[in-house]
């Protein structure tokens, strides 16, 4: 597999905002810092979301406007509807993510819309970024396993990609949310995918619930995906999804692309002391799985 | 895939060779006894080496007797050399287990044989077996990668292989004992031998050092291997081989194989006590990745 894999850093707005507390304005900048330092090129820094629901967010448009804007470098941002998408704009931010969860309930519980709802905003969203020049990254969220509704059909989830990618979205995310894919059920959807638009189109998401989420990355590396979601230390989870860990980790995704002679282009140095400051912000020992070996052996 | 998988356990011997105490016979005994309540057929239960070398396997005989021979049952014992061989037969052991290492060093480090000596040693463990009515698994160890030497190269590991199945080996099984390997480099070499001598012939051995076990395990699942070591809670290691880490735990193989429609046959919650109860004989918490979610979720 000699190829580019691009990692798309999401500790910064996923891994953060299922933690019990919050972290400044500081260090949150502090923090996708130095995840930039570890040549880490693509960034979701943050949501454009209800600071009462989401307190850890709140922020985001000043984090974005500290940030600014990064020569090589996507910095992108959640957005749950219209006004997120303007707020994000504002704030100049050029990349935003839409979600939208591949059930009606899972819809309900996270924005309290109905699926036809979450469409049609996901869909001016990307329509209205297509138009000002905003790329739009299209989340299918509980694409296998709703916690709610249990097994997702992927005649479904592909029916929903269409619909998504045909409005114009960017790029396609498949969000294993609740970590409960299995590397079979990611190779078929993700080649049936894959042949009906590209692969080029698709990410993955991943998170590591039931420790299947490296076997999860190199089933979609199989089927040809070359861009993944990952979160330093494998911080993560999803407030709103009963039963969600964390983000498969960063250390972990890079390693195993490294390893099968795909290119990420990280700084495995610089990532692991990413690791060591973010477990020092939040006052927990983070890590992925591989952390310890990593700590000891990364050249 | 549709397929029935053979779970080996090996946590009584690959497992409890690296503690630091050891268990006494009775709770040995009592750990086996656990694990075949669990519904798992085949158990590597011991080892016939010197008791200076490694005290944890002291006994192993009586072990051996104590259990007797079941129906339908596995029960399988380690050699080092002709001496255990016959050693295990006095106790009534009907399948033993030669390990051939992939590296001139790694034998010499691991029982002070060159690799010529070793394989003299276990073919004719491997042919003596066959007159006699002993199964005989013929592991290569390190044969993705040695501590001590590198990388290993696929083209030797698979000449040592064709050595000893045609020596008439049982099985084959390729260990990854330090935990380095890939899953492409698993699917590679798996996918060849299997071409070479029919997947029938084939398990596989996985630590988890680098969190890649169950990457492999379905890598390895893809390549038509349907046999499988693992440790129950992911006990294990290597005492000989700097940085190995625990067998890929039970628990996790089983789910990622039952998730995908291979039937283990295995009691996943008795299983999960057996997690309980070898965490309780060692004083210390075991469970592999998935065992918290398992404990939780398991029907």
């Amino acid at each position: 597999m000699n190829d580019k894999v691009i990692i798309n850093e999401v500790g910064p707005r996923d891994g953060l905002q299922s933690q019990d507390g919050s972290l400044s304005l500081e260090q949150r900048f502090a923090f996708v810092e130095a995840i930039l330092k570890a040549s880490i090129s693509h960034v979701e820094m943050g949501s454009f979301v209800s600071p009462k629901a989401v307190p850890q967010m709140a922020g985001t448009g000043d984090l974005a406007r500290q940030l600014g804007s990064r020569d090589g470098v996507e910095l992108s941002a959640l957005v749950p509807n219209m006004k997120g998408y303007e707020l994000a704009c504002d704030a100049g931010v050029n990349t935003v993510a839409v979600v939208v969860s591949s059930t009606e309930t899972m819809n309900k519980k996270n924005i309290n819309l109905s699926m036809d709802e979450t469409m049609a905003v996901s869909r001016a969203v990307i329509e209205r970024g297509r138009r000002e020049g905003v790329r739009v990254l299209a989340y299918l969220a509980v694409a296998f396993e709703c916690p709610f509704e249990g097994a997702v059909d992927p005649g479904y989830v592909r029916a929903l990609a269409a619909q998504l990618l045909d409005a114009g979205a960017s790029e396609l995310v498949i969000a294993d949310t609740i970590g409960a894919a299995n590397p079979l059920q990611v190779k078929h959807l993700m080649s049936a995918l894959a042949q009906e638009h590209g692969a080029q189109k698709l990410a993955c998401h991943f998170h590591d619930t039931r420790a299947l989420g490296l076997a999860n990355v190199y089933a979609a590396l199989e089927s040809g995906v070359r861009r993944f979601d990952s979160s330093v230390g494998g911080l993560g989870g999803c407030p709103f999804a009963p039963g969600a860990k964390g983000n498969v980790a960063t250390e972990d995704v890079v390693m195993l692309c490294e390893q099968m002679g795909c290119e990420t282009g990280v700084d495995m140095q610089a990532l692991l002391m990413v690791v060591d400051l973010v477990s020092e912000m939040l006052g927990r020992p983070q890590g992925g799985r591989a952390h310890y070996w990593l700590s000891r052996n990364a050249a």
